[in-house]
Parts: structure tokens; sequence; C-alpha cells
């Protein structure tokens, strides 16, 4: 048995997921011989520190009670930095803006020459390469499924089981929250903004949506793509963006009636990064509808390889960062 | 740079494929520090042998010109058992009956402690824990991604990119041919016959359709997953099968005024193997059409996951190949 000291940084829904997740997989782990041992957790206030592994069902029904982790005031950097462990796992919120805590998160673990899972795109749509060469220069494992469409493999679809066959398009629909927005508007003839109110009172949607629905998110899952697949040194300012709030219910109409839905679709390959509506045909792998995700990977040997799940949850998104950290430590 | 001694025994489409995946991605193979040597290649009534690597572009060339490989009257087999090498890649035809020549060919693989790829489905079917208990016993790493839906990801998505989830049930249409006949009775309003006439002429179809009508290929695959993935030590016999030659035009159009497909679905979960048509949801993951091929993984964790991709194919199947070959050896 392989034992891993972790740290999950941020416990908001994903880190708790990735609590629940390695508690609930003791007996599998163990099968294939590894030990998750969680020796801190930090939410954005507090911490939780025990070196022989904190409790995590007590951590997260102390989290779901009294709103904090712990009772310690050490900050997730200073667990990263101070605190002897193997694998950070950084689920803090993604900002696109700095960046935020997460990347001196991530930049800390590489310092400390831990190995890092994450959730959060904000550090990798914007500084990906200075975070490739922080890695790659402290020999640190660093994988982020996560990132890009939840449950949904992309990136280790890409690596592992398309091994051999070069990548040369990669499109399709990378957030649920438009999906599940405009697929609603079909059904129901209905306006953009009642199907967006419908979206957030499901929880689908946030309060403010304009992160989802202008497209910023999947820009975000678009750049790490070019970075990851295609070896590019993209930011969110290098992609050409358009939202869904334009969109009519007519407009899903006239389409409909010639055998189309409009879905917003990202789409990289190696001379560009586009997200915008487009029309894809009904019987298209692509046309899918609710709020899932889906990828269509187009390959030199293989033809197109088209994957498609959930892409949100805490869970859904707690089980990429656990395949991500089987992937490290598996023989 | 690691070097990998190779045979190739059956030299069809799928072996001549898998010879020029290897021509053509040396570059590649290279970047990642693995160089496959290809020490002998056989067909089904000769072979061509090189301690120091065949050439095997010389070599593909010869057998479409001449129909042989070779000039050495050594079989498979026997290449197997005496010749010095890492690594078999069996590509003979599948033979549901006995298992054939390919039974033989990976018994003695293991016999002789080498590594196995495989696309040769029937082996699989027949005798699963038979070889599995031959690999383990030898230490051989033995993979067969190629036997499930070509190059649509199966069994190796299943084993990385969810690694850590339980998978609850697989789905799918995992024939083209089938599909194909179905999709197209469906445009043209056309009966069965008809469709698979033109099936044939188009190569999508083989003169004796049966293995794939009648569902056989089919039921093949549900037994390599169900012992691969739900660890039964399922045959052939254990699935209850119905092919499509029975389904009308009129079904296909009735199903579809009702906003439904129909398919050839092959299933399996830990208490049954099933294949036969079924009704799908036109806006389901799993109505794609033409000859593609697509499964439904339902895990635990991540919902449910479904990929599509090309399940036929000379150089898709040798893809496949190639991505077990490369995880087998990449470190």
């Amino acid at each position: 048995m392989k034992t891993i000291r972790v740290s999950i940084i941020g416990f908001g829904a994903v880190g708790q997921g990735v609590a629940k997740v390695i508690l609930d997989k003791q007996e599998y782990l163990e099968s294939i011989g590894i030990d998750f041992k969680v020796v801190a957790i930090a939410d954005s206030r507090t911490a939780a520190i025990d070196t022989n592994g904190v409790d995590l069902a007590a951590l997260i029904a102390r989290k779901n009670k009294e709103g904090t982790v712990g009772t310690e005031k050490l900050t997730g950097l200073k667990i990263i930095e101070t605190i002897d462990h193997d694998l950070v796992v950084e689920t803090t919120p993604t900002n696109i803006v700095t960046g935020g805590v997460g990347l001196e998160n991530m930049l800390m673990a590489f310092k400390r020459k831990r190995n890092l899972v994450t959730s959060n795109k904000g550090p990798l749509a914007m500084q990906y390469s200075e975070l490739m060469e922080a890695a790659d220069a402290a020999g640190s494992k660093f994988l982020f499924e996560a990132t890009v469409g939840g449950a949904m493999p992309v990136l280790n679809l890409a690596r592992d089981a398309l091994a051999g066959n070069k990548i040369t398009n990669v499109e399709g629909i990378f957030n649920g929250t438009c999906n599940y927005i405009l697929t609603r508007m079909m059904e129901e003839h209905a306006p953009y903004e009642q199907m967006l109110a419908e979206a957030q009172e499901l929880g689908y949607a946030e309060t403010d949506p304009t992160y989802d629905v202008e497209g910023i998110d999947t820009v975000c899952k678009m750049v790490i793509l070019a970075n990851c697949i295609f070896g590019m040194n993209a930011t969110h300012e290098d992609v050409t963006v358009t939202g869904i709030t334009k969109i009519t219910p007519e407009a899903l109409l006239l389409a409909h009636n010639d055998g189309y839905v409009i879905k917003l679709i990202g789409e990289v390959n190696d001379s560009r990064i586009n997200v915008a509506p487009k029309l894809v045909p009904i019987d298209h792998p692509l046309a899918v509808g609710g709020s899932l995700n889906v990828a269509s990977v187009q390959t030199d040997l293989s033809g197109p390889i088209t994957v498609t799940g959930r892409g949100a949850g805490s869970i859904e998104t707690a089980s990429a960062i656990l395949s991500d950290m089987i992937s490290i430590y598996r023989n």
C-alpha cells in the first residue's frame, strides 16, 4: 500500500465532493494499492490539519453545519508551503481576472515540489505556460481533467485512449448552462430571459449568469485545450467569443424546421480558437440536449471521436479529480 | 529510447494497418522514447523475419502485389514460439466456433512470456478466463481495445479516464454494418434486403452478412465487455440475441413518427447480457446514424458517459492497437 499525503485547498462543493469520493472509494483505492491520506483541508477562512489524516466525514458535517472546515487560521497557501505532503488538490473558485489565490496556490505547490490536481480553470486559462514551466522545473505531476467539461473526459481521452493519434480539431458544447437554456427555449418556444430564469431557479445558472451565457466559461476551457492539446500559448484574450443572449426562439424554430439545432460551440485547432452559437444538424453527435456537455475530437488515425457527459456537478467534477489522482499514483 | 521487438501475426487489412501506423508515427514514437522494431510478420501462408527489423513499407507493397508477405514458411505460432521478441500483435481473423489459430497464438505468446495486443475477438469471447489466467501467470500485459468498437475507445476509457468509477451498465451500437443498414432503411423507406445489398456494394457488409446482421459480432463484443468490465466469466452462449433481419421500413417509420429510431443495441451489466433491436429517442446520445458505433457507460460518480466513433476500418482499428501498444510501454 502506497500512502499519499493529500491537501484539499478550497472546500466548497467540489472540495467536499473530493472528500466524499475519497471516503466512498476507500475499498477500491486499497484494491489498487493506494491510500490517499488527507492531512489538511482549507476553506477561505479556516483550516483543519492532522498529519495522521483528518476525519473527512466529520469535516464535511462541520463545514455544512458551522460554515467553516476547522479552527486553525492557516491559509491554503501556507498549508501548501509548510505542511509536509505529496499532492495538492486545488479546488478554489475560478477567477479569470487575476487568476486569484488559485494561481499562487499552484505556483507554491510546484515550488514545494508537490504534485497537483485541480478543477480551477482561472490560472490555467491565464498563465498556462508559466504553470507548466514551474511544474516541469519541479518535476511535479500536474493534471486538470476537471477544468474542461466536469465528468466528461477530454484531456485524458486525448492523452491515453487516443495515444498515437494527432488531434487536428476539438469542438463541442462545454457549458451545461447554455445548453440547458437553448434546449429549453427550443422545447418551450420561449424567450431567453424566461429560460434563464428557469435555469436560475433550478440551480443550473448563477444569479449573475454572465460568466456562462456570454461564453466566458467556454472560452477558458478552449484556452486550456488549445494550450494542452495544441501546444499553444494562448490566453482568453486570443479567443473570439459570442454568447447566447441574442438568440431568439424564432431562430431556434427556423433552424429546427431545416433539421438543425443551435448550440454554443467552442472550437479549437492549431490556427484558431472560437466560441459562438452554431447550427448543428439534429442527428449529429454534437446535437445533445439538456445540460449535457459534448466534445468531438478529430484525429488523423481514428477519425472523429465524440464524448458526451455531465459537464458540472460536485460529484461529477470530483470524479474527474479522482481519476487524475489515480492516474498519477497507479502503477 | 526503448526498443521493443514486435511480431505482427496476421497480415490482412488490420495487420497491414498496424505496419502503416508504426511507419507513419516513427517521429511521434521517438518523441515518447519508444522504438517499435517489427522483427517478424506472418500471414496465413508465409512469413518475413529479420531480427534487425523488417522493411515495413516493402512488405506492405509485396503483400499487395504478390499476395504473400514473405518467402519463409514459418507459421505465426512458430514465430511466437521461436523468434526472440517482446510484443505479439495478433490480428488474425475472428473465429468464434473454435477460437481458431488466434487462441493458440495467444496462449503461446503467454507461454513465452511475451506481451500481447490483439484485435481478434474470437478467443476473448470464447476463452476469456483461460487467457487472463495464462497472461497473469506469465506476467504478460494483455490489451485488446480494438476488439470492441474499432477506434471507439471503451475499455481504455473505463480503465483510465473513468478510473475510480464503478461501472454499472454499458449499452450501445457496436456494429457499424447494422447501424448503416437501419439508418439507410429509415432514410430511404426501403426494405432490409435492398439496404443490405447497398451495404455489400459499398463494402460495409460481407457477402455472407450473418455474422453482423444476426448480432453475433455484437454478442462477441458484449461478452468481452462483460468479462473485462464486470468480471464475469461469460461466453457467447450466455447472451440472448435478436438480429435486424426482421425489421421493416414500416416499423422504422412508426418509430420515427413517435420520435424514436430503431437500433441494434448491445447491453451488459452485472446481471445480464443482451443484444436486440431497441427503440431509442431521436435526441438521445445513442441515436447516432450512418455506420458509427456508440457506447454509453453508466457510472456511479460521473453519471452516463457516451462515446461515439468509427467502429471499423483498418487504420481505425490499427489506431486502437497502437494506443494499446503505447499504453504498455509508455512511462
